[in-house]
C-alpha cells in the first residue's frame, strides 16, 4: 500500500463541515477511530502494537529493544486543519515497513512505528503532550489539569477513553531504548518550492511558545452603557493583537500569532467581561522572552488604559533545537545530498531531540500553507518521501 | 406569588456554569423550559394561553377581542446574562393579575399577558425577533434562514421544538387586537439611582443595529510563515475593534461595542482564515449609519494593508423610538410623576411603538449593570415595579 493510499482510506475521518479540513483533537471520536485504524495497520502489517502511559501508540517490528530505530509522526490535527501535517509521517512509515518486508528485509535492531498524542495540542493547549510526557518536559500533574475549551481535564477525557491517566509521566525505560528517532512531515513553509527537490533534511527547529493573556473588564449592555462608562476588555485584547504584530515585525525572523480569542460571554448586545487570547510566540535563539515581554507590556498598559486587568500565563516553551550532527550528516550522505531546511514549526522529534539523537526528513509543499484545509503535497511528493524514509530505515536498522 | 417569588422559581433555569448568570436561548432546552412553567403559570391564573406563529405566547384574561391591554417581556437571555432582563417583565405581569384578581377586578377590556420569543438574538443574532415577525418588521423568509453559531436556521430549531417555521410572518390580525401595549423592564443603566425612584417611565430608545464583518485572509501555520508572508485577518479585525472606539468616541452619546469575535479555525498555533466580529452601533437620530459608515472605510483600509477582504453585512437596524406621548403622560400622572427616562437599549415595546400605541417601565437597578451576571434589582423595587405595572393596568384595562 503506497503512502498516499493509506491517506486516502483516512480521508473521510474527522472533516470539520464548519471549518474545512480536518478537526482530529486527542480522545474526541475522529482522533479514536484514526488510532484505531493505525492498530489494524499495523496488525495486518505483523507489528506488535501498544500504547504507552501517555497516549503515544508503539508499533513494534519484532521484540522491543534497546539502540532501537523509531520512526513515527502524529494523527492528530489543528482545528480545521489539513490531510497531511502528522498522517504524512504516520502513513510513510507504515508503508516503509510493508516495502522493507517485500524486499525481504529484516531490522537487525528493534524497529518501531510510534503515533505520538496531542501533538497540536488542538485540544488541551500544550503542544507535543505525548513527547513531553514520555520525556518529563511537563510535569504529569500539569499535564492531567491541563483543560479543553469546554473544561474537560486531560485527566478526565483520558479517563474517559479508557486510558489511565494517574500512570501518565516520564517514562525512561521505554525512552531508553530509541537509538534513533526520525520523523517524516510536510513542510510548512516555502522551503522546498524553489530548491528542485521533493526531500530536505531537517536542521533546526527554532524556539517556540504560547502565552494566555487573560484580560477583565467589566460585563455590561452594549446599548445602554456609555463609552466613558466603560472597561471593555476586548479594546486592550485588540490592541495587543495589533502590538504583538508591530513588536515581531520589528525584530529579525520574529513570529508572533494570535490566531485563538475569545470574549466571554461573546453576545452581539453585550460589552464582554473577559476576553482570552494566545499569542503564539517564536524567535531563532533566546529572543523569544524579550519579543514576549515587550507585548506583555503593551498589553498591561493597553489593560490599565481601558480600566481592566490582565493576567498572563505561559503554557509551553521550548529553547532552539538543533537536530543530531551525525545523523543528519548520514541522512544527507544516503539521500545523495537533498537541501537541509531549518523551520519555524514545533515537532515531536524536536522534543526528542532533548534526549536522543533525532532527525526529520521534510517533503515539498507546492504552496507553504499549512494548518489549513488548503495545506498540500503533490502524490509525486508523498511517494518521494516515503521512498526516502524506507531507504534511510533500511540504513539505520541493519 | 410576588414578582419576587416567581423569579426564584427559575432562578435555577438555564444557568451557565461556564459564563456564569444564564445563558437561556430560543428552543433551546431551558428557554423551552421557562415556556412550560409560563404557561402552567398563566393557567394556574386562569388565562387561555395559545402561542402564535411567531413562537410568541399569549396569555388572556377572558376573551382575546380589540383594544386590548398588552403586557408582557421575553424569556431569553443574552449568552451569561442576568435574571433580570426579561423575566422581570413577565413576573410582574402574572402577579399582577393575581393581585387584580384579589382586588376583585374584572377587565373591563380585552386582557392579555405575553412573552415575546428570541428578544435578545442570542442565538439567531437578530433582536426582537418575535415582535419583529408579528409585526413585519423583518421578513420571514430571511428570519427562517438566520443561522445560530452551530449553522442551524432558524426555521430548523422552530421546527424541531415542534412549532412550524412555514407559518412564521406578519400577524395584522392578532396585532390589530392591542389597544395598549406596556413593557415593564429592569433599567439597563444608572439613570434612576440618583433620582431617588425605584420606577420609572420609558420615553425614547436610541437607534441601534447590528453589523457583521467578515475579514477573510490565509489561513497557515504560526511558526513557519514569516511576518512579511502574511495575510492575518485577525490584524484587520483588531483594527476594527480600535477603530471603532475611536470614532464612536468622537460623536456625542455614540455607542460601539464588539462584543463577539469569532476567528476561524481559532487554533493557538494556526494563523486565522477568516475573523467574524459583530459591531453593535447606536446613535440618537441619524447618525447610525454614518458612524458605521466611517468604522466600515476604517475596516477595508486595515483589510487591504494586511492583504486581506472583509465582507459587512447589517443584520438589524431599528430607527429611534419615541413612546406614545399620550401613554406617557398618563403613566406620569398615574404613578404620581416618576421621572421619564432614555434609553439605549432596545426592546420590543419600541418594535411595536411604530404599529400601536406603546410604553414602558423602568425598574432601578443599583450598579446599572445589565447583561451581566451581576445584573441586579433590590426586592423593594421590584415590588415597587411589579405595584407601578398593577395599578396601571387596572386604569387601563377598565
Amino acid at each position: 500500500m503506497t503512502a498516499s493510499g493509506l491517506l486516502a482510506e483516512i480521508g473521510d475521518v474527522g472533516r470539520d463541515p464548519k471549518r474545512g479540513g480536518y478537526s482530529r483533537h486527542a480522545f474526541e471520536l475522529p482522533e479514536q477511530e484514526l488510532r484505531a485504524w493505525f492498530g489494524e495497520r499495523a496488525l495486518g502489517l505483523g507489528l506488535d502494537v501498544d500504547t504507552d502511559h501517555n497516549g503515544n501508540i508503539w508499533a513494534w517490528w519484532g521484540a522491543p529493544g534497546p539502540d532501537a530505530v523509531v520512526t513515527g509522526s502524529h494523527l492528530d490535527s489543528v482545528p480545521g486543519g489539513g490531510a497531511f501535517d502528522g498522517p504524512l509521517g504516520v502513513v510513510s512509515a507504515l508503508s516503509a515497513v510493508e516495502t522493507l518486508r517485500e524486499r525481504g528485509f529484516r531490522p537487525g535492531k528493534p524497529f518501531a512505528v510510534v503515533v505520538f498524542a496531542e501533538e497540536e495540542g488542538g485540544r488541551f493547549g500544550v503542544p507535543c503532550l505525548g513527547s513531553r510526557l514520555l520525556t518529563g518536559t511537563i510535569d504529569a500533574d500539569k499535564a492531567r489539569g491541563l483543560r479543553d475549551a469546554d473544561g474537560v481535564t486531560f485527566a478526565e477525557a483520558a479517563a474517559k477513553s479508557g486510558f489511565d491517566p494517574s500512570l501518565a509521566g516520564p517514562d525512561p525505560e521505554r525512552l531508553g531504548l530509541i537509538g534513533r528517532f526520525l520523523e517524516l512531515h510536510v513542510e510548512q513553509g516555502r522551503g522546498l518550492i524553489d530548491l528542485g527537490s521533493p526531500v530536505a533534511v531537517g536542521s533546526t527547529v527554532i524556539a517556540h511558545g504560547r502565552w494566555r493573556f487573560s484580560f477583565t473588564g467589566q460585563g455590561n449592555h452594549a446599548g445602554a452603557t456609555l463609552i466613558e462608562d466603560r472597561a471593555d476588555p476586548m479594546l486592550p485584547a485588540a490592541r495587543t493583537v495589533t502590538a504583538a504584530r508591530r513588536i515581531a515585525k520589528s525584530r529579525r525572523a520574529a513570529r508572533a500569532t494570535v490566531g485563538r480569542l475569545v470574549p466571554t460571554p461573546g453576545g452581539t448586545n453585550v460589552i464582554a467581561s473577559t476576553v482570552d487570547l494566545w499569542l503564539d510566540a517564536r524567535v531563532p535563539g533566546d529572543g523569544t522572552r524579550a519579543l514576549v515581554d515587550d507585548i506583555v507590556d503593551a498589553a498591561r498598559q493597553a489593560a490599565k488604559e481601558e480600566g481592566c486587568r490582565v493576567e498572563v500565563t505561559r503554557e509551553s516553551y521550548s529553547g532552539d533545537v538543533v537536530f543530531d550532527d551525525a545523523l543528519r550528516r548520514d541522512l544527507g550522505e544516503w539521500l545523495g545530498g537533498p537541501p537541509e531546511l531549518p523551520t519555524g514549526a514545533g515537532h515531536d522529534a524536536a522534543i526528542l531531540a532533548g534526549f536522543v539523537p533525532a532527525g526529520m526528513l521534510y517533503v515539498r509543499n507546492p504552496t507553504g500553507i499549512s494548518h489549513s484545509p488548503e495545506e498540500f503535497a503533490e502524490a509525486g511528493d508523498v511517494e518521494a518521501g516515503a521512498n526516502a524514509l524506507t531507504d534511510v530505515l533500511e540504513r539505520l536498522a541493519r
